[in-house]
Order: C-alpha cells, then structure tokens, then sequence
C-alpha cells in the first residue's frame, strides 16, 4: 500500500495539493513596498517569461484576482475597439471565453467545433475567410473541460499567416507544456499560478507582447484590470499598482523555485505524464473507459465514462472519495455521463495508487461495478 | 524590556501583523465547491453583516482582489448610468477615490476639504446646493493618508435629508469603528480583510444594500468586477463565481472567529485606542510632535512631524528601522514633512515598548534629536 502524502488530495481543474514548502511560506507577513517582496514579485516576473522564452519580446503582467481576472484585463487591455475577436470553442472553458467577450461587449464571433476531432488549419482558415473583420484569435490550450489539448502551434501559424493576432487562454496549461511565446507571436498569454505552476490561486498573470501593451494606454474601461497602468507601476515604482496578496505572491515565487529545481516545464510534465498514465491504467483494469483516446488527451486530467451500472450516480461516487480526503472535478461539464480526475499538483506515481485504492473503496462502498462483463477497454 | 511578539512588525496601512494562528489556516489546501469552504465563506458573509447592523437590510459580496477592486466593483455595479458622484476629499485615499471615478469615466465632482477640519456638515450641504445633479455620496472613512477620521454619520445624515445615497470607503476603519450600515442608510461599505479585521490580503468585500444591488443587473462594465453577478452566484449556486484564494478565505474565516472572540469591534478598537496613546506619549516624551490634535486622529495610525534635525531624512530613519525588522509606512503621502507609524494588527501595548525601543536605537544610529530644546508638545 503506498503511503498517503497529504491529507487532502485535490484532484480538480485547480486550487490543487499544494506542496507544504509552499504553503510555509504564507507564515511570513511581508511589506509590499519592502525590498524583499519587491525582489519575489521580479523574480516570478523574470521566471515566467524566462520559460516561455518571453524574455525579449514579451512582458509578464500579475494582476490580483483569479486567472479570469487575468483574461479580462488582456482582453479589456488589448483588443482594439475596432477589432473583432474569434473564439475557437471546443469546450466549457472555450464557452467561458466566449462568455466573457460577450459580458464585455466586444465584437466577437464563435468558431463552435465539436470536443473531436481537434481544430484544424483548415478549420480556422475557413472561419477567417467567412469573416474579414477578425483581427484576434482566443484558443483555450488545454480545455480542462474535456481533458483536450489544443493545437495551439497550428493555430498560431494560421494567426501569423493571415496577419491575425492570437491570444491563448494558458491557465491549465502554463507551467507543464511547451508554450513558446516567442515562436507564436502571441498577442497575449493568460497564466494561472494554481496549476501546472502548482501555487496557490489569488493572483493571475497576462504575460504580454510589449510592443501590443505599449500601444494600448488607456483603453481598459476598468481601472483595477487596466494592463498598461499595472505594467507601467512595476516598470516605474518596482511594486504593486493596488495591495498584493503578499502572502500568495510568496507562496508563487517559492512554486517557481520548486518549477526551476524539478527540471522545468518538460520535466514537470513527465511527472504529470507518468501519473496520468498510471491512473488511467489503473482504472481501466478495473473496468472504466476513457472520454478521449490517449493521443488527444492533455495528461494533466483524466475524463472516464459513468460506469454502466444503473446504480451508480456522480453525487455518490464524489462523496464516497469526499469522506476519503480526496476531491475529485465537482460535476461534469462539457461532456455528460462522465466524470473527471485530475494530476496536477504535488502528486506522484505513488499518489495514484491511493487514489486507486481509495477509487476500489468506494465503488465498494456505493456498491458499483465499473464495466459489468466489459473487461478492460479504452 | 517588553518581549518581541513578532518576528517582522508591519506598522503600515496594511498588510498588517496578522497573528499565527490566522496564518497557519493556510496551511491546509481547500477545494472551493466543498461544503467546508462553502461554510466558511457563509461565515465570513454572515458575521461581516452581522457586526455592522446590515443583516436586515445589506448583503456581504466578496470580491477577489485588493480593496480598491471591490470600490471599482461598487462603482461599476451600483452607480447609475443617469447618477453623478461627489467625492469628499481631504486626504489622498480621497484623491484615490477621486482617479479611480475619474478612471471609469463616472460623472463625478470633488468637494476638495483641507485636511482639517473635519468635513461639516454645512461644507457638503453646501456642495449639493450648488450640484443638484448630484445623486450620491462618496466618503473616504478613516483617511490613512493623514490619520483623521472623518465623520461618517453627519454625513450620512445630509445624504438622508437631502435624498442622496452614500458610499463609504471603510477599508480603513471597518472591523474597529462604529459603523451601522441600516443606520446610515448605506448604499455600499467596501471593506478590506487585512486591515482592522487583522487578516490576510487577496480578497475585499463590499456590503451592499439589499435593494440597490437587486436594481443594478447588467450594469458593470466589467465581468469579473459585477457585483451583481458575484452576489447572484453566492447566492445560487452557494460558492465564487470564479476561483477564490481558498488559503486567504480560511485565514479571514479565522480573523473573524478571533474577532468576535475579542468582544469584536469595540474591544479592538479599546486595545488600538491602548496602543495609539503609549505610542503617541512615548514619542511624544522623546520630543516627537504629532501631526493632528488627538481628538481627530483615528486611533490606528498616528501621524508625526518630522524632527527638527538637519541631519533627518525619512530614509534613514525608514531604513533603521527596517533594519531591525519593523516596517512604518513607507513615504508620506498628503502631509510632507511627517512619517506615519500603524498601530492596527495583532499589537498589544508591550509591542510599543518594543517599537519605541527600536525607535530610540534607530534615532541613535542615524544621529538624531527629535526636537533639540523643545522638548515634549503636542
């Protein structure tokens, strides 16, 4: 039996399982205006474009509030009032994006695709040619709603090839895939710090083309979520524009420490990839079906079919782990009849081995059989 | 030699000292849709209410962010399209209010007072006599900028006579003084946990009166910042409408168990009344001169004349106290030629001991006299 590394296992799109030397670090009240803090602000600034390859083209942007808070201030910042904006839409977190361009009045259209197969070239290209007006791309990476990867090259390339610029919607995905901001030419990036970064949530960053948030001075109808102005007052006073969660922000730049001695994105998603496999291994012996075939899949969550047994509900199973300290993706989002667990955080391999254990005990407990007379199957 | 309490004490507008046991709540990770997060935000919701008279007639909205994101989600959601806002200010956390109306293009004027007197109630009427186009009142409370308290009740009683609705920036003051939000009729109270309510930063909350709230769907230019929507969601589905910082709820859950475990707002006001005087006397004996005379200084900052030194600047003293772990507010911001020191936070009496001691080494080291031959003034 493998041993229990932390009390609570959060198995969710995010906040996730924290490491405690993270967490230890919101015991020490700072000054916001303190040298010190100053330095762990520019540090977590400097990293995080430093693993985009951002440095020379692109500036990191924290705001306060949740990675939402980010997209919003990107959005309200960056998009020209006479541009239009394209939302490729495969998932909930794309119809979130879409969502908040509609609160925010922007001109915007939907490029709605079903979960699979992924968007295409062709795809994009056809939606730019039914409308001119485009001048802005919004793709989700990795849509946590499904547990797909988007082809965030392809659509970038696209992007640079008809002249359009392209905003990404990182925040599951910051921190474990290859994301090269650079290469893609992004307009901005929207980053959460309670993910692959794995910290803790209260802050979000825009790491952003500097020559875009140059242009951009007052154009935000929000004086809070305006870019420009938050850029400018780090670059000029070297602190936060409004009060920081200071301890939050302490808590990040320990999780970049933790990021920069792990190895790095790459490293941390062979951690996530050797989880991801080991539970969908496992649970597939035992039965379960995956939503989507391994290649389409991001290995930071994992969606299976409900088990074909009338006697199970999702209510039922989420409590059965619930009373085990372990709290799975609450609900289903974009696909019913199937439920999601994620392996992002400070999980191991070995992690996932309570996790299965604590998955038999409560399919005991509920008195459900995964697959009655399936067998194992993809 | 009184004990050192604290490791670092934060003597400034907050973030402040926040006691161990606050902090350690962050040590365990949440998930935000569980039903212990959920309580725990209903208890934040519920006692915040509950401590400023506004069960009946108010609601509590938290709001990721620092305070001024829940005084720009105020704004932005319960200022009418057709309404014009007068700001009263005496103090540069008015000005603040001032640029941030101005920045979200609100019709606004500024009722532009010294920093004393206080405000009368004779200057605002006068101010609505001459703007009848003035719907609502917007009122810094405790002004840290200098220290005064300004009079938030006669204020609230020209907006009742004259039909006008109120604002007040409590953010300062909420936690320690009275404040009655039926009483006052308030249209909105924006607070702030790591003020007087001796908590962490990350969120602010704004109390709401029930009735404006309901009116204003659809308002807020902004998305993350609709106060409305927020509440609605509360409400509804019972947990934030985007993710929280789960780790800063649970510490403010804590801040307001130990709140009203202290007696709540009078008692801590009688234990920052006890500070404010040893450390106003203590400074006072070595021949400092505060700023205001005492009976218009809110008892949670106190505001100091420069010495009369060639030899001082702000920086030395600034970075000598530092340098023994003790942070005063950093630069002056309405008065020149003063320092501010917070005596807000989990501080008792024996840490101004603590304080005037380091006060006496720092004077020393930097070459110093506070008042060469004037010995103790007001």
């Amino acid at each position: 039996m493998a041993e229990r590394r932390h009390e609570l296992y959060l198995l969710t799109p995010g906040p996730l399982t924290v490491s405690p030397e993270v967490k230890s670090e919101m015991l020490r009240d700072l000054s916001p205006n303190a040298e010190l803090h100053r330095e762990l602000t520019a540090e977590v600034r400097r990293y995080l474009l430093d693993i985009c390859n951002g440095t020379d083209t692109h500036v990191c942007v924290p705001i306060q509030g949740s990675a939402t808070y980010a997209i919003e201030a990107g959005l309200q910042t960056l998009m020209p009032r006479e541009g239009k904006l394209l939302i490729i839409q495969n998932g909930f977190y794309g119809l979130r994006l879409r969502e908040l361009a509609e609160g925010l009045r922007l001109p915007a259209a939907t490029l709605e695709l079903p979960m699979l197969p992924l968007p295409t070239r062709a795809d994009v290209e056809r939606a730019l040619a039914g409308d001119p007006a485009i001048t802005h791309l919004l793709l989700c990476h990795a849509e946590t709603g499904t547990g797909v990867l988007n082809p965030v090259e392809e659509v970038a390339a696209v992007a640079r090839r008809h002249g359009r610029k392209l905003f990404v919607d990182a925040v599951a995905s910051f921190g474990a895939f290859p994301l090269d901001v650079a290469a893609l030419d992004a307009e901005a990036v929207f980053v959460s710090p309670n993910k692959c970064l794995e910290s803790v949530p209260g802050i979000a960053m825009v790491i952003a083309k500097r020559t875009a948030l140059e242009a951009s001075a007052g154009r935000s109808a929000s004086v809070v979520l305006d870019l420009h102005a938050q850029w400018r007052f780090f670059e000029e006073a070297g602190w936060w524009r409004w009060t920081p969660p200071t301890h939050v922000v302490a808590a990040l730049a320990k999780a970049c420490e933790r990021h920069r001695r792990e190895g790095g994105a790459a490293r941390r998603l062979e951690r996530y990839r050797r989880n991801w496999r080991r539970l969908v291994d496992g649970l597939r012996a035992r039965g379960f079906r995956t939503l989507l075939p391994d290649d389409a899949a991001a290995p930071i969550i994992a969606t299976f079919h409900d088990p074909d047994d009338p006697g199970y509900t999702f209510q039922a199973l989420y409590d059965a782990l619930e009373r085990r300290d372990i709290v799975i993706f609450p609900g289903r989002l974009t696909a019913t009849g199937t439920f999601r667990i994620g392996v992002m955080g400070d999980l191991v391999e070995s992690d996932m081995e309570v996790i299965l254990a604590a998955m038999d005990e409560a399919m005991t407990e509920i008195g459900v059989v995964p697959a009655r007379a399936r067998g194992a199957a993809s």
